[in-house]
């Protein structure tokens, strides 16, 4: 397999880092005490504790372009009581804990904002459990999220949740940012399958939350409140997920389009007749090309926009609702409509799609990609506001996504040396998230807050909403110790930090 | 329609309540301030206000036997401004504020155990929209949840979630109480359905969580907090649902079993060949009796437990799966299969399951019903436990429930002036919690904590637990006004009232 080019990216960007007049965030990195390495060492293990600059510059990143921070230490527990003590060192030592699975995330979600210790995951990663009489997998934090796909469905199982970098992604970093993925729109995302949490509070306070009932409403459901909380709450070591059976049947359809809005039109009439594709993705001309020149599988460069279809389940359904879609790209004229002859070539159009930001990630050193998502029903209306906000601002952007979930990654190709280029980058993602939330959207469909969108949720909530977000953080961490800086625009912000979506409006 | 007598019971109890000697909670009833009233009056329409003792009765009680609390007013607002008034109102005044729907609840969520104001949303119950490109529902709170129902299929659209109670209960006490269901097995619970929520916070704070997006992780999601907290951290005000495709075709069997425990055992074999009916029920032998005194639809008397299946969805899906579950039927040998003949005899049979509680209901003066939820595999485990302890205790207990969510629904025949049976009655329920705790259950599968479970959610969360969710509770209504008295124990107790749950262990 080919490194995708986004790695290169950050590799590159990892070398400046170690000329010292570039140090990319405000924080310094602080030597700690040999005491407390040693003691870290003997509890963890000493393989499992990281403190030289060198060991430590990887990370400070997470697959977010722009931001980074500098960790003072990096622990990698393999298991419950080597995490206890790496919490407990934490709490003497005063040092803010940033919890990281595999950083493929994209709003700086896990990069160590204000130094301190990054609490690695990755090697606490046991499948603890499938329970074939519940049809559900236990499993610890740091387990990759195709190992769990592909452990369920060696019991003839199916897990849904497939997000973009599920070959390197673990389930606890799913978990914490709420991934979704390509099989959203018919099987919903990772809120969807997590039955049961268990973790620590940064004051070693040990939780569980949810377990293997179906129906569970003792008290507040601190699961729900734990998904999506971006590890700033309390950290995630160990998961139950719901699994199902598996679809017994799919079909791949492919339209094209001279015209994107006619691929917008296609996508809302698609759902208003009630036939929901397991997926129903979308890319741009831009994002064509690129994967074209990337993976070159014969994708036609002149389209406009084309449309990925999925659709699986029963055969009988599945022939149904392949003829309703068929019947709708019709309708709405797309110029071309294919059938992937086989499962092979299905698999070789699912795979190049999963390809697209590797792809737009290459025509330039920095790729800034969004996260916009609207009601169904605005699509082709947030298409024609990207294309004039594009022209406006005179920058490059590939556009493609979860269109069938309204959830769209505009992806603008720049360079961050380029600060003047950068900054009409972020003028026009300003512009776009006014629109829209003005269209009852949300600022981020997958991606999460993290850093990179702080600005953007205080415009979606307000402060009164924020305030009550706020005062739940307090309730789980009183000191502000646990990935501080996420999430709240106003929270340990190094000086001079450039916080996108914070002016404007 | 014949009144389901549990609701006589309840005017009984009305009754008892207007004798002073007979007072059922410590809290002393309080004449408002004329000013107070009239002000009130003025702001939310004279007839929506009421604080005459004898007007007031009956605000002090839902569903729930044994406990009961006794308002100072009780005001019901037309629309938000009415609502805002009322709350500032009670802001001023220092009043505890109770939301109440249509108090079907069977945990005591919606007595107003504090006194205070009953804050009624009965009568915000306008649907505001069914969006049918983005397939949503948007409705006030007070809407009734088959009238909601109602309206979607109206539409040709499809709302799950059908409480026992739908033809009474609001759609906010079902948000509140993330309510269940007889099609929650495979359609899930309300949570499930929930897209936004808008309300106000004790202090007036408006909200607004969520909304039409398919997918939306911006922020923690209050959202999904809000479901399942039982009116204690905000008022909700309007919902808007996600809807969907009616199933198109539908089969309803039914099977008798001379033992129980051969009936649970087919539950958990039905899920465990991966069939997930819409519906499946279960009547214990005293439930068949009830039900049969009081419907008389020639329900065998003779045998141990019926179990009502419904499979749903495509037709060539229905005919396999309803194979499939006769085939488990055959294997496991039920006495009795049946298929219903027509969709009139399947309504017949579903009508006569949501009757159970009313005919339970009319044996005794009083039934106390619980909602013990276990892993589905351990269904038949659950059975054998409630036969034991039914023993053990010498008492009256008819059970019937979701058996496909593990979710039973154990309910003890009793007489509340019997305090020593209704004793025993408890010390029964608190061993089987015991029982349903050690194999990964919970105390609450649809019912909510209120009042009458506080000492079981100690038991299932610990002291840790529980202070997380009392400081989630805090960042939300620092001064415990809102609701107070539920969920935590140790919160506003009357001196001398009894908690279930509470002693033992």
């Amino acid at each position: 397999m080919r490194l995708p080019t986004i790695y290169f990216c950050i590799i590159e960007r990892f070398e400046s880092l170690l000329e010292p007049e570039r140090e990319p965030c405000g924080w310094r990195y602080a030597v700690l005490n040999k005491t407390v390495i040693d003691h870290l060492r003997q509890k963890v293990g000493a393989g499992n504790v990281y403190h030289e600059r060198e060991d430590l510059l990887v990370y400070g990143y997470d697959a977010t372009p722009e931001i980074a921070g500098f960790p003072d230490v990096a622990v990698f527990p393999e298991n419950r009581e080597g995490l206890q003590a790496a919490l407990e060192v934490s709490r003497r030592e005063g040092l803010a804990v940033t919890p990281r699975g595999a950083a493929t995330g994209l709003s700086g979600g896990s990069t160590p904002f204000q130094g301190g210790m990054v609490l690695g995951l990755t090697r606490m990663n046991r499948i603890r459990e499938i329970d074939e009489e519940n049809l559900t997998l236990t499993a610890e934090a740091g387990v990759i999220t195709v190992d769990l796909f592909n452990a369920a469905a060696a019991k003839g199982l199916f897990y849904p949740p497939d997000p973009g970098s599920q070959n390197v992604s673990t389930l606890g970093g799913n978990v914490a940012e709420n991934a979704g993925g390509l099989r959203g729109l018919k099987y919903g995302v990772t809120r969807n399958y997590v039955m049961a949490l268990s973790g620590f509070l940064y004051d070693g306070t040990e939780f569980h939350a949810g377990n293997k009932c179906v129906k569970d409403v003792a008290g507040y459901s601190l699961r729900d409140l734990l998904v999506g909380s971006e590890g700033t709450l309390g950290i995630i070591t160990e998961v139950t997920v719901r699994l199902i059976n598996p679809p017994q049947d799919k079909r791949t359809l492919l339209a094209y389009f001279r015209d994107i809005r006619t691929a917008g039109e296609a996508v809302s009439k698609i759902i208003a007749a009630r036939i929901i594709p397991a997926t129903l993705e979308i890319m741009d001309k831009t994002t064509i090309n690129c994967v074209e020149d990337y993976a070159g599988i014969g994708l036609p460069r002149d389209m406009g926009a084309l449309l990925l279809i999925e659709v699986d389940g029963h055969p009988a359904v599945v022939a149904e609702e392949a003829e309703g879609v068929r019947k709708i790209l019709e309708e709405v004229r797309a110029d071309v409509i294919r059938q992937a002859a086989n499962a092979e070539e299905a698999a070789q159009l699912a795979a190049a799609r999963r390809t697209a930001l590797s792809a737009v990630a290459r025509v330039s050193p920095t790729t800034i990609l969004e996260d916009a998502t609207v009601p169904r029903s605005r699509l082709a209306e947030t298409f024609a506001e990207i294309e004039r906000l594009k022209e406006k601002y005179g920058i490059r952007v590939a556009t493609f996504g979860h269109a069938g979930d309204g959830n769209l990654h505009p992806t603008a190709v720049t360079d961050e040396r380029n600060r003047e280029e950068v900054a009409r980058v972020h003028a026009f993602f300003s512009d776009l998230y006014e629109k829209v939330l003005s269209m009852g959207g949300t600022v981020s469909g997958e991606h999460g807050i993290g850093i990179a969108k702080k600005g953007y949720l205080l415009r979606q909530f307000g402060e009164g909403g924020i305030g009550v977000m706020r005062r739940i953080k307090h309730a789980f961490d009183p000191d502000g110790r646990l990935n501080p800086g996420k999430i709240f625009l106003d929270e340990g912000i190094p000086a001079g930090s450039k916080i996108p979506g914070e002016t404007n409006g």
